[in-house]
């Protein structure tokens, strides 16, 4: 039972929950944490929509930093500013949120329920933007500790239990997987890796995971990759490395990042385990192109060339040759440009996929033309697909051209689509 | 290699440590974090102790916050006060070190090294007052890394790995453990049991372990408890669960409490497991009960009974029948005081295990005449030991009522030690 | 290589697998055995089945017993009939393919192979009966090997590896399951249970497999038992355990029997985990009722009786109230005839079901009417399902009366339908 | 409780034992088999020696093959000579303890106590013969059950569970381990490794161990090897395996062979880890030596040189120059011709250590003069160790040769040893 005055701020029984976060943080709190946090976590999980969003309000209006504190240690700072009075600043304007996030945790199977609880915030956010500060204390802290050295990297294949399986068939967000057997088809063959990130505190939950398959040279496209019958390379005649998919699985962990370090290290485990690889690549999509190219790219291409992008509407386009031809060398063009000149509003490429890996100091090593022709592959990024390189001795200074001045690694295959000869126009 | 500028403002080559953690720090570090935390960890681990010091020295100069965006932060939270501008205040008067401290962790191994690396920041401050804010960043990153929800209980037993029960033996803090063969008789009888606290990336360091018995009644001495020929009693047929040891292994986790989690655990797994247990209770040192006798007691006592205190500085005082009856009741006076009445300087009772029970919510049930009349319980605490009570209803209130206005919760045993009579003079 | 006089012997290259035999016999298969072991297994599993048959059929013909030292140990036995000298004929008659086998399981993965090794012996032993003493002798090592006491009972649920779990779906023999969103189905829900043995050498693979329902009553019918949208029970709530499938895995383990034992030590670990079940029981097929209706049921059935058992071969027939009606009485006086009273050429009961379970103990219960409405459940037993029930207090006798009388333990519900009551013809 | 006629057949009290093993091969063992087994461990274990005694001998008295039955398969055998009768022969030749012993295994427990059962028959068998024919099926059994594909390599380590560990110190039987300090010496360091089989039906008990030192050289003594303060060798350095140190745990496991099949997994396991390792040798000891010589070379020397032996009792002379060098061709001789030419009654060396490392394939590399010069190794070996090869090339050649022609494979140096020069009399 909480205490008396707190029962008076929480008048009504919808406040429950807000009245367990009051405890919680008191001196009770301190006692009897482990079992207080508990019922907070059974009662928030047992919650409807509606009174969840009214705790996570109450987050926003309630568990802010301690105003009052705040100006008295801004006064002391400016009396003998330095270190040591910033950190009292420091401590002052720490909300209280994130004290009471710390003691849900002390129940077990806590770090799951906040994780979902970022999640309910993270969907409430655009509606009510006085959460936003909410969603910035639980990122706050869940880059503290889902820091990496504490993730363990664990292969998915077909000896894992059916209970993670299910969720790496769930979470594929790049090539759906339709069922088990597809599944098993990805992680059983002898030429196919899986791996992902855990987190101790969420045993059972993949945070990322990427899927891997070992080939002999750099692939074209994503249909042979994941064909049904195929049949698999010996892995000791593998060359190549092949990223072709890689998933962030929890929606309430969006910007820890975690698929920079899951990519290093996995080229870590493959070269340990088979020095003969010697390529790392990915065969990644390029998810923004076409609406670029529809909304963005009219000042790049004349009217005519420009007009005849309207093909890629036509169903099938890509099964005519004689589309396929006329429209290759433009569209390389294009491509060429959206990677190399494109910009997103933070001066970075404008594909999201190129900036994830750009940053990590990967290069864009090669642009395939018709990559991947599913629906979504064509309706993306009209077919194409693009090889990003890891190559370790360039990496670092990679990542410090792009970070720094925004230079973009690439090919001389891809610096070459700039310069793709426009069609010869019909007449001349 | 690190960037040009950085070397030039690390000249010597002491400044390696120095510089790689600048290194981390930069946007190098974002695409090689993991190596060059591995670097700096090896480099500090193989470091001597003065470049050590040297490093932890830096680490108070030059990885404070950034007071000019302080600075900044203060004006703009001036002209729009509010929880919004005082998330952006915290965050501006973050030290730089907080976020070093994150990266070091990147590295396998990272957070069993800056464990040790705090316990150095400890051992310097008391010479280099000016490591203070650096040992207070290390503390507060450690109590989010630390949160009980991340923590394991463990029980330990014969079957546990020898890398593990070795440092049992080495850590056990308050009875002495003689080797493996003694080692054995605290864990393996049916009627022993011993958990610890691990954390998932200290994999085979226990962070605090407690020690029980198991028994038919409250237990009045250590002595029987560690006897080497004793029957052991089914387990079955026990009612009480006595700790009679609890220790912390690390000192590079001071001020990150376990204690009362690791008791409240256990006493669950305890029930669960043993329904027919039905006292949870402590046989527990009272270390501060001699100094505090000598140097603070005067003033409780008539000059002629002070002075018979100077009996206990004779060898073997507790073996004369004589003394002991002349001492007892003047003592057990001077025990009940010590515990119900003498203060420490923050307002809390002397004894700093008395403190910790109490404030867990345990009670003070019984004190015992010539517990411990080993060398060290004799010179601590007079071979007094002390039995708190675990009475789960009671430990809400307790905690409560002893945090709030400080009130002990003692049973009345222990109150009526103060009344106990004063010896009759001899002659009067 | 194996040695020149054993090429001779073997002249074909057809031969290798026979000349590996021979060589893993002789001296040299004491140095290098496990590499010959392992070298004959390759070959073994690489092979056509062609070959594989010449190879079974070798050990027939070369690797029966010395009968030389037969008739010298015969002599001797003759000369000193006794225990001691049984013992030598007993080692003289010991076919050489019982040390064969015991070396092959030299290598990693030989016990494994040994099993689908007899699996070809047993396919092959109705055209070659000369297989048969091959069968024997892999049968009595296998008693040997796979001894109860080398059992491991592993609970099967959703955290159970993939690789596991496809094998559950494969060998599944009474109710198919249709996929893995079936196999969670039976292994998720809190109101079942599901339980393997496995052996350490055969490490993922299940030799036998039982599913259990959890419910607060006998079933009647399997459909509610595996309906795809039913409420699961809360197992605390549960009375009665309810084993409803248990399906062999190994055809190479023919003749080794796990069921009693699964069952029996399944019992033992739900009424510890469960202290609440009371009741344990199956819901078992009656797999040979319909061919014994049709094949030897005559002269217990009047002609006009007999007759309208013909019903059942129209399709839907349990559907129609009227027929069904009709049937009723007269198909439960065929079901008990058939349970108590039909032999198999043993003697005992003729349904194996029934054998198997009234000899492990268990007592006929209950017979429910239309229990199994399935395609298979009306061919093969015109819609009825049995409730064997496993009374820990009756199994010792039960077992002992049916093992030496053939007395079969029946409930009274059973035995009355002995009495049933012919329907009275309709006049006419 | 047992069916009357049991129960006449066992008279006494003490009877209970023999009782429950017929109860146990009657019907009712078939039901309830676990229970009955489980009934019978528990009162063998807690069975007096003399009660243990007399179950043994009712054992070989009672539970002897069927005579009657092997006259009528005799006879049957007669008829029809062949591999099928001689099935039938075996198996009615075959004893009943071999079936109680496998009832008797169907409880938990079951295998560590029939090896413990076994150990007692071993003990017993030189005063009471009549157990011979129990020992002989106890080891047929046990060679079945304890075969290599069931057995399962572990590293023993420092992170080895501490009931493991302690049996490793109490089994050692070459070279002493006194107490855990020494433990750590022989398992922690980096250039150490021990490795033991274990069975999956004896969990925490090791059956034979092998400790393992990695070196630059052959070794030429013990002490270094052993001694407590060395500097370990980086394992990447090593070039050498040595195996100075391989100890079977389970006297009831005598004549099941671990030996020859641990060394060579180890000699995999270590190959494959650590490429660079060139040589596998053992250091052994010479454990029949002195003895040999005081029996059995007074032929071999002439009376002056057999004479001179007798300094070898003189405490401390292996550390007088003078004496060592006057002995040391003599002895050199004299220990060549022991393990070149001095037979055992099987016609195999003399040496048991030799006889066993021989029959695996190695060959004698090297003889080293004081070697050992423990009380041990002075008393057994006058200091003498030898160095056996394992060449994975010459193993099954060498093993051929001595097993069909007792060929001993032998270095140059070894075989110089026969050809030592005797030592020039002193002119006198």
């Amino acid at each position: 039972m909480a205490p008396r005055f707190l029962r008076r701020l929480f008048s009504s029984p919808k406040d429950e929950l807000g009245l367990l976060a009051e405890s919680l943080l008191s001196e009770r709190g301190e006692a009897s944490g482990v079992a207080l946090a508990r019922e907070l976590l059974t009662a928030y999980s047992a919650a409807s929509e509606e009174v969840k969003l009214q705790f996570l309000l109450q987050l926003a209006q309630r568990f802010g930093a301690d105003l009052k504190r705040i100006d008295q240690e801004i006064k002391r700072y400016a009396a003998a500013p330095g270190p040591e009075q910033a950190r009292e600043l420091h401590e002052a304007a720490e909300s209280r949120l994130q004290e009471l996030l710390r003691r849900v945790n002390l129940a077990p199977g806590g770090t799951a329920v906040l994780v979902r609880m970022r999640e309910d915030v993270l969907r409430n956010c655009a509606r009510y933007p006085e959460l936003k500060p909410v969603d910035a204390d639980f990122r706050h802290l869940f880059v503290s500790w889902f820091n990496r050295g504490f993730l363990v990297l664990r292969p998915i294949d077909w000896s894992t239990p059916a209970a993670i399986l299910e969720k790496i068939i769930q979470y594929e967000a790049v090539h759906e997987i339709n069922g088990w057997s597809e599944l098993r088809g990805r992680l059983d063959p002898a030429d196919r890796r899986c791996f992902a990130f855990f987190h101790p505190a969420l045993a059972d939950e993949p945070l990322i995971f990427v899927e891997v398959a070992l080939t002999r040279a750099l692939p074209e496209a994503i249909a042979p990759l994941l064909a049904p019958a195929r049949a698999p390379l010996d892995p000791k005649r593998a060359t190549t490395a092949v990223f072709y998919s890689i998933s962030n699985c929890q929606p309430g962990l969006q910007g820890v990042s975690f698929g920079n370090f899951l990519i290093k290290q996995v080229v870590e485990e493959l070269r340990r385990d088979m020095p003969h690889l010697k390529t790392f690549v990915t065969l990644s999509p390029v998810p923004g192109f076409r609406q670029w190219l529809q909304r963005d790219a009219k000042a790049v291409f004349s009217a005519s060339e420009f007009e005849s992008f309207k093909a890629l509407d036509r169903p099938g386009w890509h099964e005519s040759a004689e589309t396929a031809r006329t429209l290759q060398p433009l569209l390389q063009r294009a491509i060429g440009t959206y990677l190399l000149e494109a910009k997103h509003s933070s001066g970075k490429p404008r594909d999201p996929v190129s900036r994830f890996h750009l940053n990590n100091g990967a290069s864009l090593e090669r642009v395939n033309w018709l990559g991947d022709v599913s629906p979504k592959g064509l309706r993306e990024a009209a077919g194409f697909m693009v090889n990003y390189l890891y190559d370790l001795d360039e990496i670092e200074e990679n990542h410090e051209n792009f970070a720094h001045g925004g230079a973009i690694a690439a090919s001389r295959h891809v610096r070459n689509l700039l310069r793709a000869k426009r069609p010869v126009p019909a007449k001349s």
